[in-house]
């Protein structure tokens, strides 16, 4: 059991400094995302859509990340959305 | 404070029968979760790429859910898309 | 590129199969989670809190799960809280 | 629907600088989130359990946000737990 050892002491000691480093790491991510509310409040004060504007976003962080990943899905959505419309034709003429 | 309530042996046999009933219920969550990861096992081993069919299955269900609101996102992201490509274009050759 | 391969006809067939069956497991999983929410709504008309009776579910399922684990990581958050709120008095008081 | 505008340049300007600032933003949460494994790491490598540890993190974090919401779930939650367990108790022995 990885409790805090024998020193019970220097344990909670150990503990809190984690904890609180945690915190306020997370406090300043809260305080990030409360921006990111923001500059997207703004966006729709001036007439954009907040929810195609996310994905955009999204579009951008994950050819940003993987380019030919980001590449490569793109197209095969494409091929399988046409797919699947196309057999839904067939179908619907049969 | 939303207690059991003074007859407390009525209170845990409530807080159980509803306590078993979500369970129960989880559990059938569950086993279509993992029928779910079967599919797409299944659709990956004919040579299917996962990540592009989930996002094919995720428009569709959008399309389903509300068709006005999915045909105008869609339209909107392609908007945004290629004007922000543009705008990156035009700085690039500025 | 995992595309449809060169039969295009027949993978486009077999798009549709995997989409459609991972539409039909997902409207099931859909009308599991309806009935979820009506089980909670129907707890808290009698008096139960959501939120609480949430956190015993996710409790049990955890122990079902792994009864080793579940009952370590219990045994240290308590240890962990102790430590905290140890470390926090003396600090207070110094 | 809320596209751009009849200026369209000007409405690629204004998305693109909207799209900017939000994957600046993101940027920032992503390192913050990377920090953040870095000190669970970090308390892992000196013997402590990261999943305990989160769920204290979160726990303080639950109080600080709403301390009498916090302080009625933890008594309800411990409450609804011995209720189901008495339940069970009673069963296993009729």
């Amino acid at each position: 059991m990885t409790g805090i050892g024998d020193n019970s002491e220097a344990g909670a000691g150990l503990v809190k400094s984690f904890v609180d480093r945690i915190l306020r790491l997370k406090e300043e991510q809260d305080a990030i995302g409360d921006d990111v509310k923001d500059v997207y409040a703004e966006a729709k004060s001036q007439g954009l859509d907040k929810t195609a504007l996310g994905k955009v976003v999204a579009k951008i962080r994950a050819n940003q990340k993987n380019p030919d990943k980001y590449a490569e899905t793109e197209a095969l959505v494409e091929l399988y959305m046409n797919a699947v419309e196309a057999e839904a034709l067939t179908h619907a003429r049969a």
